[in-house]
């Protein structure tokens, strides 16, 4: 913790004190504790309530000063006007951090906003670093600390950080390690950003080891704009970073300014061009965003541009190879021994082998068979980059293990794989958990899935 | 059956001939049949084998001209080669309509086109109508008439009619009925388009009264481009058409060549300037033709671009005017009367009421209290023209009734609204499936549902 800019404490505290913490599961926040129980945070915990002896199996503290130890980090769940209070607390009791998740400070009008400066003084004093207000995190899976309403099953670790401006990633975090299977080094939602901002974290992640991909959901720049931009410049270099960019329009600026108190300032299309020249992955939407985050984290960039494509529907072919050439990409020409062994599964006709249709060749040859000539060989071609392959639909039971087996080997060749969903529906869900949790990323369509491996194509470009 | 155009013998014939019919469950072409009599399909059922006297109940004859019946429509099951013979028994037999599916004839070589050109000469002789050959349609709920290879449970008759170049939609059937809950009237795939060509599709769904938003799928205009063009600007005054292209770039068009035997052609940018004039809803993605055809089949447009959003996350809610801004719509000014409603359930602190952020005040004063005074009062807003609403994850047991009532009674107010999910994964389910039985359309992302929105507004100014 010797730089500025450090958020060690934050990330990976000895000890964490829980200021209001509560035994009652009908309010969101017992599962701030309850979590860091059940999943197992490495470190002490220790709940502060002047009304109960013990929470969830701890030793519960009347007050911050009673605890018998030096506190890394204070997690305050305490409202608006107490929450000064506490700031004295800790700085009485030399914590080296505190997470305020109260809402209802410059957000909410000027009570709020003389409550944040009050606090600035004291951290400006005490070098105290604060997170928040009107956060819900941080999130660290290489020890468990979390802080969330939500009660999760599990964290799932990986090389992926997040940094939010709000808390909006927490109805999504469920379904961001179980149903979109990323891994994950830190997740980190800066709110008001009174202390720790979009600088900070950026100096911070760029320079964690065990981060590989950045993620950041930005409305504006509140610490130094050119010194981000520096950063963000250095960082690319050596990991990938997504941007998604909330208040880019006047009327998403405005409202912007009246969630976390600070105006999105400056023209989206100079952000824009700003971007662009720094390097960073620019997402335009959510899915956008963690569509980009998936293929980064999962896979290595392309060698070149040349694109296998393996469909299940000429027309979706055809379609896929638009999306091909508009990201960038150009069909590779298959040698003429992977043509020679994927005729073996032809119909009774002639049909191109780039892109390959399935759904002829699966009627008469079966999904197994088909599946295998065509991954096995389209793979180990050498003048094939990267693929593009719809995900069967409605294999039968008997050939299902095979299929999947064939997908599976698409990783010994090397080569980054996207995948897409026959049915855009569920029908696929089993298979696709099998597949992402071997890093094989799977896409609801083709045109996600094609963007996604052409941000990684360009990144190294 | 007067006009030319009529494709009324796909649609509404009075029987059906299925050529090729098998008892095997192991063939894909056993559901032919197999659909027809456990869906109830309402004419009646011949299938045609020499090697069986009865298939699922039905009796069986061992040709054609065995059939003791006039026959409306054949389906023919048999390899391409076969098709010559099976077409001149359809014109000795004096049958109205064909549907081929067979593939291997243009896309296959000059064999198959050979085939085709021999084939064209009967109908032209005969005037029988053919579907295909590449064919798997036609469906039509009206009569549960469906000519697939997947074992349907159920066709949700609805005013949205599909038309496809190619057999794209076949894996993505079920979701069509049961995951993206659509009410179709008619869908249709046009295959290699011997004979029916999008031309007459369009002519005779423009006519159609079941019928009142059309889709399209197409890669080129094998009928009269012009008459394809006024044809176009005259149904969109009636109804919306909604279509998307294959082929728009030239490796893409040279890609469709090759699996229905048509080359795509033109540039795309004439095409799009061309439909953009004619009025047609323009989807550039799969993902954008599935959520268009929705918004369309469920909605009415809006009065006016006044929206106002209800949102879970401050962050997440600057996104979504961003989206509005970007689609056409301007930030509603709540009523004064609204306003106080709100207030009643704010957080001790003044938020703003549009974009509403239910998140805060949600932890203040539970789901079932929030959503019901905010869904109520600002639906009634006569300053509102259309919503957008994210919709509460993990809302406990007890109040989750009364969330959806809420959600059901946007209905009452008679705006538009489209809903958008909070953790964009399969938590919502339920609510979701009973929120669209009710014709309110939930969709993944804030920026999916404001660009639905935005088409569906922008349709009638």
């Amino acid at each position: 913790m010797s730089s500025r800019y450090s958020l060690d404490v934050l990330f990976y505290p000895r000890n964490v004190a829980i200021v209001g913490a509560t035994r009652n599961p009908a309010k969101p926040a017992y599962y701030i504790t309850e979590n860091l129980v059940r999943l197992g945070f490495t470190g002490k915990t220790y709940p502060i309530n002047p009304n109960a002896s013990e929470i969830l199996g701890l030793k519960c503290y009347p007050s911050l000063k009673d605890v018998p130890d030096d506190v890394d980090l204070v997690i305050s769940l305490v409202p608006a006007p107490a929450t000064l209070n506490v700031v004295k607390e800790c700085a009485e009791k030399g914590v080296k951090g505190i997470v305020v998740i109260a809402g209802g400070f410059s957000e909410g009008g000027e009570v709020g906003e003389e409550l944040e400066k009050k606090i600035s003084e004291i951290l400006r004093k005490t070098g105290m670093r604060l997170l928040g207000p009107n956060t819900l995190s941080p999130i660290n899976p290489s020890n468990n600390l979390i802080v969330s309403f939500r009660g999760m099953k599990e964290l799932k670790k990986g090389s992926l950080a997040f940094c939010f401006q709000s808390g909006m990633y927490e109805p999504k975090l469920g379904w961001i390690f179980n149903g979109l299977h990323l891994g994950v080094s830190k997740i980190i939602d800066i709110g008001n950003k009174l202390d720790v901002n979009e600088v900070d974290v950026l100096e911070y992640l760029s320079k964690d080891d065990e981060t590989k991909v950045i993620a950041l959901h930005i409305e504006n720049i509140k610490g130094d704009s050119r010194r981000f931009m520096e950063l963000l410049k250095e960082t690319v270099k050596k990991k990938p970073v997504i941007i998604i960019k909330g208040g880019r329009t006047s009327m998403g600026a405005k409202a912007s300014l009246t969630h976390t108190g600070s105006l999105s300032g400056g023209s989206y299309t100079i952000f824009e061009a700003a971007l662009k020249q720094a390097g960073a992955i620019h997402a335009q939407t959510l899915e956008e965003f963690f569509d980009f985050a998936k293929v980064f984290e999962f896979l290595k960039p392309p060698a070149g541009n040349r694109v296998a494509i393996i469909t299940l529907s000429g027309g979706e072919g055809v379609i896929a190879v638009d999306c091909c050439e508009e990201n960038g990409f150009k069909l590779a020409e298959l040698k003429k021994e992977t043509v020679e062994r994927l005729r073996k599964v032809y119909p009774p006709w002639n049909i191109p082998s780039n892109p390959f249709d399935m759904g002829p060749c699966i009627e008469f040859h079966g999904n197994a068979k088909v599946c295998k000539t065509a991954l096995d060989s389209i793979s180990r071609d050498e003048n094939v980059d990267c693929m593009v392959i719809q995900l069967p639909a409605f294999v039968p039971p008997p050939e299902l293990d095979e299929v999947v087996k064939s997908f599976l080997r698409l990783k010994e060749a090397g080569k980054p794989a996207v995948i897409w969903r026959a049915t855009m529906g569920r029908q696929e869900d089993r298979i696709v958990e099998e597949l992402e949790r071997n890093y094989i990323p799977v896409y609801p369509s083709v045109e996600r899935a094609v963007k996604a491996l052409g941000k990684l194509y360009k990144y190294k470009v």
